[in-house]
């Protein structure tokens, strides 16, 4: 059987990621979008598993020692991260694995595992992220100001991920990261081994 | 506009590169197959710029010392190769090129302008090849197992290129190319200068 790879999904805020996986995750099987571990409390309607894997501050900075994170960070008090053994035993059964993180979790991944696939989702240009934080009318001005700032800045970290998907519509944007799967599985390695000499 | 980029096709003889290019430019727009120039003369039914472009022997010559070809090679006293111009003039057009030449070819074209995708079409299995090279039923049981041990020394070559794409049924085969034009696409540099900071 074929097995999975990793993928990091990361992008601005307001530039749809999580539309785009949505997308995907319809009309591609074997996709799993891994769910991060953290150990601020539950909200109400958040389910174990499903929203985030919660755990103690003890249990986690256990798991910590024992390496048994690609990636986690600290924010305001609570610790958030991507356990290794979902990806993996995901990956053993054969399915993708998206791991939906920013790009300082990207880069702890790239580090780890440097096989793993970064993908940037951006906006078709600034004016459109603007447009669209503003429809979204969740920020004031000046908050809608600084998102952009801060998505120009991670944007250039863009540099160290491997593709770049570009949100125009959302059709578009998922047929990019289907296709990316599809042809990082005709990777020569992995082709190499299926065939033999 | 989008810039075209160049990938190579090569494949062993039998894997049925032809009719995955078909598909190909059935399902994809914005496609250029190069034609190849040649200074062997034309066969019936073979017209200059649709089959080959034919070219005196002088004037192949003359573009080889022009370094006019991104490849070339000489089998049995007459030379085969591809020109520079048709495939840039298409690129600047914004037509993606690909150029189906061996894997000898191939090297000289990575050589001469890395950015080249190489990709190699190989077949699901040794035996389902050789199985197809008998139902063609154009070569001799000898001939087909000297093909077969070719195709096998070639493919030992695969790990210079950058995809294998596996022709397994035309369908899966020209999805996982047009995959792969589609992911090549997306690739950082590309999209950075599309986007700006």
């Amino acid at each position: 059987m074929r097995k999975g790879k990793t993928f990091v999904i990361s992008g601005p805020s307001g530039v749809g990621k999580g539309t785009v996986l949505k997308a995907l995750l319809e009309q591609r099987k074997n996709v799993y979008v891994s769910v991060s571990a953290t150990t601020r409390t539950a909200r109400p309607g958040e389910e174990d598993g499903i929203h985030y894997h919660f755990l103690e501050k003890s249990v986690f900075q256990e798991w910590i020692a024992q390496d048994a994170f690609l990636e986690y960070a600290e924010y305001v008090g609570n610790f958030y991260g991507t356990p290794k053994k979902f990806v993996d035993s995901a990956m053993d059964e054969g399915q993708d694995v998206i791991l939906e993180i920013d790009v300082q979790g990207a880069l702890q991944v790239a580090e780890k595992r440097p096989e793993t696939i970064l993908i940037f989702i951006a906006p078709p240009s600034w004016e459109a992220l603007e447009q669209r934080l503003t429809l979204r009318g969740t920020d004031r001005p000046e908050k809608i100001q600084e998102r952009l700032q801060r998505a120009k800045v991670e944007f250039q970290s863009a540099d160290a991920y491997h593709y770049v998907v570009i949100n125009d519509t959302v059709e578009n944007a998922a047929r990019e990261l289907d296709a990316i799967l599809t042809a990082e599985h005709c990777r020569v390695m992995e082709r190499m081994e299926m065939i033999g000499t």
